[in-house]
């Protein structure tokens, strides 16, 4: 019998086909913090460079496959060594190289980012969760154990982790590292709000995988992902990474865009300031607990119903991460850190809203 | 134990451990014929048009991720339906998705397109290859009865075919459509040369995907493969797919870009054009046997040892593809088709290298 008559999505694996596709909010709103970006804009004589090379590209060639010239950039700019590096279209790609190389199951804390879950689920692996201890601290023990139990193949740790802003103990990360059997990926795609980096002891675990990301510290548009690990799983990653997978404008712009150090600097200088201050106002807030952070983000928990407040908040022009759902994210709301006076206004439509209950 | 004493090589798939990484020749040469790339440069007007949205973009934030604009706009340019498409980091993605969502084994005539062995294999997934007959003829009754032998879920056909340049017969591809059970992929990253397309039966046949890409057009630099297929095969492919695949400023420029369908009919125009000159060229050579072709390149096979004409050709700064390898493609070369200035350097060259030989 002819194909044409059949449900083709019949032929779709099964594991696929009771997945949900990942949605983002895509709101027009006046002020957008739900998302880690970055709010500054680039200084002008920084997007005038960065026109001036895209327009001498040769867009009509294809890029170059190693992106040599921006992973230097990216080695230079954060102290690593090209030769154990291999850059991802966003951190998203290299999470699914890294689970198509070792496959699974996957472990990882919960809650965490949400896209090591997704990911493993869309590659038809397992995944298996730990919770987190009180304040979102890591159960390395629980960690351990559990890894053992199902053959974790990966475990993934964001540290500092999302959605909770916290950093993980060394002492814990470094117990999962050195008692599991399974690939260990710290994912420090916060870590220039942080300062703090696992990078140190790369050298002393060969099952020891760090992700990073340009996304965090202003260049979320251009899709770049850091993973830097022994050489020899480079050499692995490197087969299953898809040949051009960083085009010939992200390269190009973000090598212009990260010769400014110093604007890059001030700009996170600028964020950890308003994350204090932003933290310090949450803090006094009544009918708020807000927990500390490493990151560019805070998370926060209401005494009343959040979605309400999240609701209310998007009305008046201001998008923030809803987390609210059974368990420790109960009435729990994510802000990114904006622009001083995207802080403020956020601060006072968040406490007129409460005012107002 | 701790784990900083064992190779971590060993928690590698062993599927994919003993796969070679994909390699790109990038000796720098005057005259680059080697990989289907547009030569002509955009006007003037056009790369001032493409800086100026790039220097506008805010790469602090994350790019659309559904695309929006780039999808109609290659919706526009192609008379596709925005509903059934869904854009990929290059099709190299989409092929990687494709393989994703259905699975293997994977059917592809050969010679064909290397992506599609490397992709399945990276993905662990099992590979089986029909021979194609004289002329590189599609043997669809071959394909047909392999693919019900070994349970083939997805069966690629490059359409005009690579490396050979010649496009599949429409009663062959349509008799694999109609007698298999498997999900057919016609990949026309040629189509703009043969003016030939499937896409008027996509309609009546519900297990059929078409790719396209812009990068054979003048973008290979952007990474924008595109593919289309029912909307309820588009479904299950979003859900693969990574939320931001698609990097900001590829999809601003190539908006851009896009807008100038003269240039791109100009240039294709020219490329066509040159192209049955290359052959015509290459048909009158002694020594050397041309096949037609439907695409931006030509196939062809030497007398004498192709290796040899290959090297001396790059010692002249020349770089063309040797496809030299024992069975269909023994002392084969392909060249793409450049400006015609390059395109007569290459043939001055090829003689001078035959003549002494």
């Amino acid at each position: 019998m002819p194909a044409k008559t059949k449900d083709i999505t019949k032929l779709v694996k099964p594991s696929v086909r009771k997945l949900k596709a990942y949605s983002v909010d895509e709101t027009p709103v006046r002020i957008k913090l739900d998302a880690m970006e970055n709010p500054f804009p680039l200084p002008e004589e920084v997007r005038t460079e960065i026109s001036e090379v895209v327009r001498n590209a040769r867009i009509n060639r294809y890029p170059d496959p190693s992106a040599k010239e921006l992973t230097r950039s990216i080695a230079g700019l954060w102290g690593l060594d090209p030769e154990q590096m291999v850059l991802g279209n966003g951190s998203d790609e290299l999470i699914q190289t890294i689970i198509l190389a070792f496959g699974g199951p996957v472990l990882t804390p919960s809650p965490s980012f949400a896209m090591y879950e997704i990911t493993a689920r869309a590659l038809s692996q397992k995944v298996f969760t730990v919770p987190l201890k009180k304040n979102f601290v890591l159960n390395a023990d629980a960690i351990i154990k559990k890894a053992r139990q199902v053959k974790a193949r990966v475990i993934f740790l964001a540290c500092p982790n999302n959605p909770t802003g916290n950093r993980f103990s060394n002492f814990d990360v470094l117990n999962v590292l050195d008692f599991t059997r399974a690939v260990v990926v710290i994912d420090e795609a916060y870590f220039s709000f942080s300062g703090k980096s696992f990078m140190p002891v790369l050298k002393d675990y060969p099952n020891m995988i760090i992700l990073r990301t340009l996304s965090k510290i202003g260049f979320a548009g251009l899709r770049v992902g850091v993973l830097t690990a022994a050489p020899e799983v480079i050499d692995e990653l490197n087969k299953i990474r898809l040949p051009y997978n960083i085009n010939m404008l992200s390269q190009a712009a973000a090598v212009a865009a990260l010769k400014r150090r110093d604007v890059l600097d001030q700009q996170i200088s600028l964020l950890i300031s308003g994350r204090e201050r932003l933290y310090n106002a949450l803090s006094r807030t009544k009918g708020i607990t807000a927990y500390p952070s490493e990151t560019n983000f805070i998370l926060f928990r209401t005494t009343t119903d959040s979605t309400d407040i999240y609701n209310k908040l998007k009305q008046a022009g201001i998008l923030i991460k809803n987390l609210n759902r059974p368990g420790p994210l109960r009435n729990c709301l994510r802000v990114t850190v904006g622009t001083p006076e995207e802080n403020s206004e956020f601060l006072k439509a968040l406490k007129s809203i409460l005012d107002t209950d």
